[in-house]
């Protein structure tokens, strides 16, 4: 029998190679729902190719346009209870998250709630709701599978081993466009300048917090959520090459790291298809990709983000979900040119030091963080 | 409970470093006996500080010395039946064999016919024996496990892992003192030049073997028999800075490389507490120590001992225990100045040609072949 799959954020980055990976294992896999925003063109193609019982999409509006194009066989619902629904209806085996940014959350708890498989490839669903989903999984039979490269990494290198013997988790990070880059250039940096990745080909948003590194600093906070280790045994180095996708350190200074060609279809069938590594046609590491294999350590001097990541992180709470919600309002504002790259992280760092950080046990005061945040990033931005 | 273990070749580089971790360990580990070869010294101090029961060393002369240093509560054996004995008397728990060359072979048969647990540290007991090793592992309850680094790494790698979904088996080589070298160098090349290990501090045997890269060849076969994997899937890549000790590639595209400090109490440690990895006191990698990692091709030129290896291991049967017995005797020859550094290939690769396979299932036709392949060789090195 095959495995059910809702994929939500079907038409994004990560949703458009899940699909690929659910094409290539369609012996294993089938899809019964799908989530996108407002991309009908892409949407309804999918549909036609993997025929889900459900799709949800941003609005009504989309919905009415979607429905013109699809047969009737096909439900369309919206908004952020479409959103739920298609993460919980047609009872999925797996539920892959990957929409774009806090939207992630709400998906995820309810198909935890509901005892089912998560694969998480939405960093900020654990970066505000860290403690909420944890505690969500603690008394439940759901769980929560990394997609994100760096968390499949960990992961893989987990296995086998016992948890209480980990000394250390390292993220590496690929530095992003701005690696080599001086602080006055980075002030100076264009949009395009920010989207110029180069290792990794993904969206707009993520590709400007890895400029920043804001993303590696989420990256922290889901790694402590994720594998319930604190922030000083989470360590950040920077791997220009992105071959290594990240490492572990146990108790008796052995080291495992988990490599591979840039591509995240690996993480995708990972988690899908976890324990099992069924053979795959893409690409593989060459080992003379290996060639040459450089670290260095962060400068946090020219990416304070990373440093006021860990710093929410620590504080708990409602903090990373203030930082999250401001990191979202300054990338936009940066990408629609109303500021420059170095006010992203002055801007989340005058948000998160006007945060009253509360507890985050609960959905309520989590969006209340996240939109008094907004609120706050965007009036940091119309005084600037 | 303390573990019981015997430690075969405790006066040897591997050995001593067990009897460090053992040290550091005392409330898990408990040393029933040891044996060595003719280092009363050291042996007699080991055994003032252990407590074996049993020593076993190389012949009655030795014995006698030993038993005039020690009190009588320990009893002294010698030749090769004192080191079967010693690897099975006191019901050890594990039996680490560490002795040097085509000597552990016995002791280890023995060891897994009674069910032990044998660490393993000598590599010519899997070259020359490793098909009569695994019959005796598949029709008992003993286990093999790796103390080599590279295969240790590999074992490392493969935990929480299926082995059929092992796509590639990379063993890393530094290249020795001779990476660079020219192939007029390494002719001229004298035994000062081949004991300058670049990375790991060793044993003189061993060393040259890594100059010749034929430590790598070994290694390949050992990796055959240990992992159950074919010569095709089996890749060695040279890596300087023996950071990364090994790597395992999966039919999904993803590799897992384990590495570290080149500390072999690291591997030791793994294998006598596996799976448990307990804290060490000894120097972590730092990440600082990973700036640069690189990676080349082996050069099968310069390096002809790799390409014999793994034509012995392709040939199968009694062909590893052959080149294994030329290669001692070359390397013998070479380190007392009789041949050059080029001749060891040249001399191993002649007895190969003249070696007549015969199945290598049981003990007497593998000690037949290496007994003709040592005559043969020195043979080759008076006509030289």
């Amino acid at each position: 029998m095959r495995q059910k799959v809702a994929v939500l954020g079907s038409t994004g980055s990560i949703g458009r190679q899940t699909l690929e990976v659910i094409s290539a294992l369609s012996d294993r896999f089938e899809v019964v729902s799908l989530a996108a925003g407002r991309n009908v063109d892409l949407l309804s193609s999918q549909i036609e190719a993997f025929r889900p019982r459900l799709v949800a999409v941003a609005d009504e509006e989309v919905a009415a346009r979607l429905k013109s194009k699809v047969d009737d066989a096909v439900r369309v619902v919206w908004g952020r209870d479409g959103l739920v629904e298609a993460a919980i209806a047609g009872d999925p085996d797996v539920v892959v998250v990957a929409v774009v940014g806090s939207s992630g959350l709400q998906p995820t708890l309810a198909a935890l709630a509901e005892n089912k498989t998560v694969a998480l490839a939405n960093k900020e669903t654990l970066v505000a709701g860290g403690e909420l989903v944890s505690q969500v999984l603690a008394g439940g039979r759901g769980r929560l599978l990394p997609i994100d490269s760096e968390h499949s990494a960990i992961w893989q290198c987990l296995q086998g081993e016992a948890s209480d013997r980990v000394a250390k988790v390292i993220l590496t990070a690929s530095g992003g466009p701005f690696r080599t880059a001086s602080k006055d250039e980075m002030e100076r940096a264009r949009p395009a300048d920010a989207l110029q990745h180069p290792t990794w080909s993904m969206g707009g948003k993520i590709t400007v917090d890895s400029a920043t590194m804001m993303n590696k600093g989420l990256e922290v906070i889901e790694a402590h959520w994720l594998f319930g280790i604190g922030y000083d045994q989470i360590q950040v180095i920077v791997h220009p090459q992105s071959i290594i996708h990240s490492m572990v350190e146990f108790q008796d200074g052995s080291l495992k790291a988990q490599l591979g060609a840039p591509d995240m279809r690996v993480p995708i069938q990972y988690a899908l298809c976890y324990p099992d590594r069924p053979p795959v046609a893409w690409k593989r590491l060459s080992l003379l990709d290996l060639a040459t294999l450089t670290f260095e350590p962060p400068d946090l001097e020219r990416f304070p983000c990373l440093a006021l990541a860990y710093r929410a992180g620590r504080e708990g709470g409602t903090a990373p979900a203030a930082l999250n919600a401001a990191n979202e309002v300054a990338v936009e504002a940066f990408l629609t040119e109303r500021i420059g790259f170095g006010d992203i992280a002055r801007c989340v760092e005058s948000v998160l030091e006007a945060h009253t950080v509360t507890s985050a046990e609960n959905l309520d005061s989590i969006v209340e963080a996240d939109a008094w945040a907004r609120q706050e990033a965007w009036e940091w931005i119309r005084r600037r």
